[in-house]
């Protein structure tokens, strides 16, 4: 019953298998290889678009670098309180953008137009004293399991590119939003205003696999010298090009994420129909929010169930836990089985 | 005919067998789980020390964080003048740890004793204009191919203590000093005097697979923040702890790096017996020097043969290329097998 | 009618004239003059404590710099929602010190003990992705003209303290607290907790006169390399230091400021008298913060009044200026003049 | 007998006057003033150009920071061995510009087009690896009391320019290689091919000012947010706008300059009509480096003479000291008397 992380499953069959088979013979590195070419272009027919894409280690540093690529000195990036880059990257954004992050509240983790457009306002008239709003970092899915739809991307970015702000999506769990929104990844990402996108593969069946995605190759000219000079330049590039490979083979991503999500409905759907517990809201992506009595969570994690309890800052009033309840987060993944979730949910019941 | 670099080749059987079997099941991120926890006691067994280990992404990150484990404001670390961290790693140790590197010769690649101890003169009595140096940085093997004694390292270390620096080694390819000179790694670490090691296994056989090891846990304290800070926390550990498990275990490490040293050997022998070629020195790790005439290059490259030419700065004038001849280095790994070895010679030897 | 900021005036006579006579004979550069450590003995009398003191160049930097002092990898700054560290100094702070802020709401621009303690235990139990708080740094007086109590210092740091935290006092405008206060320098100083203190004497009648002061010395270890590092070490270090001797001697510095709040008092007291305008609150220190309608402020500058209109986020609903309203700043100085007051308070009233 | 530094001296009466003449009245903070803009129509009227200029704290802060307006990621700036960016500024440049200093060697302090050439060739083809050159810094004068000829500037700037490389000159002694020269500040600068200048006044008559130069407009953009994310930016900006005033005004600078090269000079002239001790070349702006026996040094200062015994390293051997003699420099500067100097080859002839 593992629902802690999405990160706490390994690689998937499909994903591994394709791994195993990339070892063969000689090749360059650092990326200057044949199966690095394969993946990147995987990457052009999936976003339907010429793109640059560049692997990095982390998502942490597929943030980060790619808000080093659009920074300017005094720099601030927009973000929501909740973002990842806000709250659980160590300062790895600041560090390694030589930049400034400004959270803003915004309900079930979305930042609104509205909001992003009076955060930017505080900075004009320009004054070098309150530095400048050089990005909005946009997560999608969100921290709250929520989906920004097309629309909303569009009306933030249109707020963004106003005032001269490129878009950055922290895209950890892209695949989840896109198997919850039913449209193409050209929809959510550049069609609506993306820049530069963090395009996580390894909380959906990869090992390590990740990738900083331009979709205006001028911006990705000094990314280059950015992502090495980081340390985030793999020598045998094709082990993180045989994983993507093998994650967009036919479609495998989207499987895998609608799987999750699948999952995460199942998850919810049972706990709103006991007593003992409900949910926050309806699950969009691949993670769950529920409330339940404090005692029940020690009882559940006494029967073997993995998750974390939540922090409910940021919610309404009226959303928060009780003094005496708990809020848990509850993730699902590609490997989540059925008989998990129920199983869970028969202990939750009891 | 692959010479032109040990990160070529892919990951061997045993290592790729290792992360097949490390997918199964769910365990928690970030390196608290089990798997990680085998693989860093492969590491105190391997050091016969209770180590701290912390995987990151490459080799510039393991070289780099180390030595921003052990930096200080306006800090300096002196290097070899063709340490991987002054040439090749585009800043990112001065990027990543704040501060300054300064390089000195010395034949062969090698640091002197002498060489360390004037360096280290000119920045006493202290003034805050100059900086200040905190730790030397040695590469075992070297970027020319040798390899320090144990004698050689140990004398390093104690004019770097003497004067309150702390010692690094970059041990990309450590294991293949290891085989050459035939001690124990507690040996040519700790016991002379190393307090931070970049570990490689990538060169020797595994994917990705880097490591930085303390041999103090106390200098290791802030290590954790300061790994995460720079995007080089895998959540996905044991994907790195599995390759390090397939990497130790039965000696497979040492195998490799015995036989690409082996394979070296052959290499420079086999040169050694033509004449159209000489080597530059008995290689003692896995990187053969060789001259030849110009046209012999573009003749070898013709016929498949990968390798770089290189540049001779820093060798004695007695040493260097003539200008009508190429200095040319050539690099064997684990994978390298000796008909490539023997088809490149008769090549060579047309 | 000059009320924009506290920087707009020049430097007192005393202090002028102190600079004037610095200027004779060839003494030692970079603070190893005999002026230097006249100035440095001043403030050890001032504070009653041997300290350790740094000048530099700018508010921006001693806060800054102060912070660089107590940071560590992943470390974290918490301060008020308007500290001038997170809102005027562009970035400045992380910048220099490679550590993040995390600030709070407060009413009239205080933290509470509650409110620091819930943010810091937001970050216990420590996990890496989340960093760790290092400090707090209070601004004192404050950024809304208030001045913190020597028990509300002692009760913040308190909880600083219990959590391993330092504390960093801005005082930008301490010598208004002080006249405020009438409390001893050391009272709202180290004998309340504070560790480290950016002291300011340029608003208060000095040319360029800051300083960073250690009130223990262990700390002050690393700073002589961090200010050096920092472009910040002033080669004619007596230029700073004579002004300190003029703005010390016979408690200049005292008068000056118990001068520009006496004039802020009366500022206060002259619009709370009339029916066009309010005050948000009493001033403690040389900052009036006034409510009136918006024509107002259009018409006072035509009359030549300078100053600006501020930002009200941050106060409660109640104290908000209405729509037609602004809300303004009006500060005083050592520099200001009775009969300016009195004029604005006419022109204000017609 | 002060000729350890051209910084031992204070200000002149010309720019102290000017200095104490600034006071009056109350004037908009950060360079917003008439003062500061006077002081920036005397730039363009020196320079015969449309300039860009911002005031600083510090000539290691107007270095690094010209250097960190040219900077790129991975980026690196060549400069001669002792330049001071390299050896006295305790990694501020790379620190606040981001980027990583290579140094190459030259006769008497300075870069040769060959050099400057082959220096640069070493990075091309570009690979992310080496990192890449953005900018030369040259020294004018040099750390050896050197001067570059316009032609010799001209053609280090198209060697630079060539390449893609931005060209800074580190004019803290600026003016003493113009009273050398006897050429326009404009020949020796954007006309010559410099596109960023760090302009010192400080070492020539000056407290505190420091300024750097753009002679492009839009390379300058960036600056104001460059200057106050470091910290640099004063708040009574006309404090240095009135040095620069007194400076300017009247020619008194390059009179400044001119005495202390025509002192200088008197001193070459003098040791070197002496038995005891010998000059290494004749000096050609405000520094003499001498040479005598050992037991000289101690002699003098016993008498009273301020001097730095220097390091020899890079000296051709036939220029170096014998073992039994020092290397010393000895710096003159507006403030030195014709009587200091004879008192001190009086001393020195004994």
């Amino acid at each position: 019953m593992y629902f802690a992380s999405d990160n706490w499953a390994g690689a998937s069959a499909q994903v591994a298998n394709a791994l195993l088979n990339a070892g063969n013979g000689s090749v360059p590195a650092y990326g200057a290889d044949d199966q690095t070419r394969v993946a990147v272009d995987w990457f052009s027919e999936v976003f339907e678009h010429d793109v640059s894409v560049f692997f990095v280690a982390t998502g942490t540093a597929a943030n980060s670098l790619s808000l080093a690529s659009v920074m300017k000195p005094a720099g601030i990036v927009i973000c929501h309180d909740v973002a990842h880059i806000a709250c659980d990257e160590a300062g790895a954004p600041e560090f390694l953008s030589g930049g400034r992050l400004v959270s803003i509240p915004g309900a079930r983790g979305k930042l609104t137009p509205d909001a992003l457009a009076a955060a930017i306002a505080r900075y004009f008239p320009a004054a070098v004293h309150h530095g400048r709003p050089v990005a909005v970092s946009l997560s999608q899915s969100t921290e709250w399991g929520t989906v920004y739809t097309v629309e909303e991307v569009t009306a933030l970015a249109a707020v963004a590119h106003a005032h001269g702000l490129k878009v950055h999506m922290d895209g950890a769990r892209l695949a989840n939003a896109l198997a919850f929104l039913g449209c193409q990844p050209a929809d959510i990402t550049w069609k609506a205003g993306v820049d530069v996108l963090s395009f996580g593969g390894t909380k959906n069946g990869c090992w390590c696999a990740e990738a900083v995605v331009f979709f205006n190759g001028k911006k990705a000219e000094d990314f280059g010298y950015i992502r090495k000079r980081a340390g985030q330049l793999f020598s045998k590039s094709r082990f993180v090009a045989a994983q993507f490979q093998g994650y967009f083979d036919r479609g495998h991503w989207l499987d895998n994420a609608y799987h999750a999500n699948t999952m995460a409905k199942r998850l919810a759907t049972g706990i709103s129909q006991l007593s003992t517990a409900r949910i926050l809201w309806e699950p969009e992506a691949n993670e769950v929010f529920a409330i339940w009595p404090k005692p029940v969570s020690a009882r559940l994690k006494a029967a073997g169930a993995q998750f974390y309890e939540w922090n409910p800052d940021g919610l309404d009033e009226t959303e928060k836990p009780r003094d005496d309840e708990d809020l848990v987060r509850l993730v699902t993944s590609f490997a989540t089985a059925a008989h998990e979730v129920d199983h869970f949910l028969k202990a939750l019941g009891k």
